[in-house]
């Protein structure tokens, strides 16, 4: 049972400042979550005797102390041989991690080194934590006064090892008797500021769940936190709670925890059996490549036509050379031509369309950031939303998709 | 005179995760640019008890103590009070500073409230770092055997002010004599534990420059640290170290520093004055969006078509019945088909092709991560390459466009 945590980051890449430190922020959230204290974060470069006193350091303010980074096969990682010194335990190899990693090395075809084979060697008398998504191992481990676990660097390693095996080790050592139920709402199209105005009464009031706010991506999130002895009571308190907030910022809404309104766009047009294509100019691909990322994506998706410059989108797309030469190719007629021709070309329900200046120069006399998105829609209509930009070239491409995703998910939900 | 750093961030909002110590690296980078060792990074909570401590801890183990955060006008920003306490000195108004925070008031026509003045208190006997774009001033201060910098959280308040006051006032101490030099040198298609085999001898040999790799993100670097009083001598180091690698792993060098194997092609193909199409499967429109993230990209990239499903691949893009019938989609014969249409169509001097199995499923018999890539090159002359890729959907399509920019750079650079 413990009630406050130390975070030791291993690695002289981030004392160097080559990488942030991302994996601290992302377990003190997870560790606030379940209601433990964290108290201090440690960096610590790849040495033994550093890593040894910041150890012994952390051991005298916390008693879970999780470890992230230094488990990989090279001299550099020293965590676990280390730890092994500090708590005088044995390393063993590690049987199913060592299968695990050969069945990585024969799918690749690859040859193993004999350094890969360290990163099978674990504490003696551990909780093994599976890599899903590489091949260290993580581990738990309770000691007489401390528990001690140890993650890998990667990110993408680290976050679903914690989400999956890592948090049910806390859990369990906790013998938590709250429940705590979380819930996150998405909004898009509405500032972070705007959106707390609105409902400023409410973040006030509310105790149980509470409401936190959070901007970031374009984006703004709002967090439900209930608890409560019964998970069910947890629940209704929440959804007490969003009804009044959908009540007054709803149609900013698009999904919940880990939607993206990618994935919601993706569901709402698979779930109503339509089919997709797209004609993008500013944003090169990136509408197609985020649509195609899901699986079952050919059942949805037939493709679409990168039309970079006026030529292709006349040739190739069949843009009317009248209208390029009218209006130009940042225009609401091009938008709406474009979404139309790639519809019929591909064959859809649906053709979205996406062009306009991603600077960092003016084009055709019109500034950074106009942007016009084309919508042809499965009832013959054809829309064009006309919008306007500010940042850099890569944030109004990333933006730009986004606002077509909030176009196309409104015109469905009002049609389903 | 000192030789060792520690940075300390005090915060709350960082133990809970709410944001990111990217302080830690900005000043992490700068102070490895001035040859000063950082050992630890600490956060630390808005607890004077807490933050005493981390100062005690940190006095044992550098010699230069950098705070950031806690410089704030609320009950919460306690940063210079407790370092004032462990230190005995007094605060003291400072009155430039005071005048500084009056004027910005006037300009934003806001009234000023007293927590404000607190604001332009500071250590008495210390250095005043002027902020540029905030209201609380930093600090800098040397004691018998340590310094101490206090610079604000925000980091276009702290960035601005380390490197226009921060900075001059360490080299004023450090009486520099020493060059630091860097380089970074990137590899693709080889594995960590592969490249560092390779140059195992030379990693173990050099001290200067010292050879450091890290990977991520798909890709190898290895970081080259030279040091001498001259910095044409520091480069000559590098350059020598640097031909020993090459002449082992050159084959996967792509770049240096801040390159990206995207940049590097894109910069190849527009100095080469070729254009560009590609015909993208698998990978939905990810190559075509990477592409035309740079600026100047209309000069270089033409388009591209994004056939995700086998209609489209013969009726848009005109890849032949028989070749999809006899062969499949996922073949060598499609994806030199692909590439050479794509050429043809959008009248580029290379085309680009990619298609394979993303997964989860398998598609015609092929297991997840068969992967073809196709060059129509200007030459007239189509190379297709094949690939076996691990792991989930979306890094195998990451990966997929890695290697095209890896094998189309490789021709180019044959022929140039």
């Amino acid at each position: 049972m413990f009630r406050s945590a130390e975070i030791i980051a291993v690695g002289s890449e981030l004392l160097l400042g080559q990488i942030c430190n991302t994996n601290a922020q992302f377990l003190s959230k997870q560790l606030a979550e379940l209601g433990i204290n964290v108290y201090f974060h440690t960096v610590v470069g790849d040495n033994p005797d550093r890593l040894t006193t910041a150890i012994h350091t952390a051991k005298k303010r916390a008693d879970l102390l999780i470890f992230t980074g230094g488990l990989g096969p090279t001299k550099d990682d020293l965590t676990k041989e280390t730890i092994s010194k500090v708590l005088q335990k044995n390393l063993v190899m590690d049987n199913e991690a060592l299968t695990n990693i050969e069945a990585y090395y024969q799918k690749t075809k690859r040859t193993m080194s004999e350094n890969n084979k360290k990163q099978a060697i674990v504490l003696e008398g551990s909780t093994v934590l599976p890599n899903d998504y590489g091949m260290a191992p993580g581990m738990a481990l309770t000691g007489q006064n401390h528990s001690y676990m140890l993650l890998p660097g990667p990110p993408k390693e680290l976050q679903p090892m914690f989400l999956n095996y890592g948090r049910e080790f806390i859990l369990s050592k906790l013998g938590v008797k709250e429940q705590i139920v979380s819930k996150v709402l998405r909004f898009f199209g509405i500032g972070e500021s705007q959106l707390e105005t609105d409902i400023d009464d409410l973040i006030e009031q509310q105790t149980n769940p509470t409401i936190a706010p959070l901007a970031g991506d374009h984006e703004v999130t709002l967090r439900l936190t209930a608890k409560h002895h019964s998970e069910e009571e947890a629940n209704r308190l929440i959804s007490v709670t969003e009804k009044l907030i959908q009540a007054r910022v709803g149609e900013h809404f698009y999904g919940y925890d880990e939607d993206t309104i990618f994935s919601v766009l993706f569901g709402k047009i698979q779930h109503s059996h339509y089919t997709l294509s797209s004609a993008e100019s500013l944003t090169g691909g990136l509408f197609s490549e985020k649509m195609t990322a899901f699986t079952g994506a050919s059942e949805v998706i037939e493709g679409g036509i990168v039309c970079y410059t006026n030529d292709i989108k006349h040739k190739v797309l069949g843009v009317s050379e009248q209208t390029l030469e009218q209006y130009g190719a940042v225009s609401e007629e091009c938008a709406a031509e474009m979404a139309e021709q790639v519809k019929k070309l591909f064959k859809t329900d649906i053709g979205v369309s996406f062009t306009g200046v991603a600077g960092p120069g003016m084009m055709e006399g019109k500034p950074v950031g106009t942007v016009f998105i084309g919508l042809a829609l499965p009832d013959g209509r054809t829309m064009v939303h006309s919008i306007r930009l500010a940042g850099g070239r890569d944030s109004i491409r990333q933006r730009t998709v986004k606002y077509g995703c909030h176009f196309l998910l409104k015109e469905l939900f009002k049609s389903s």
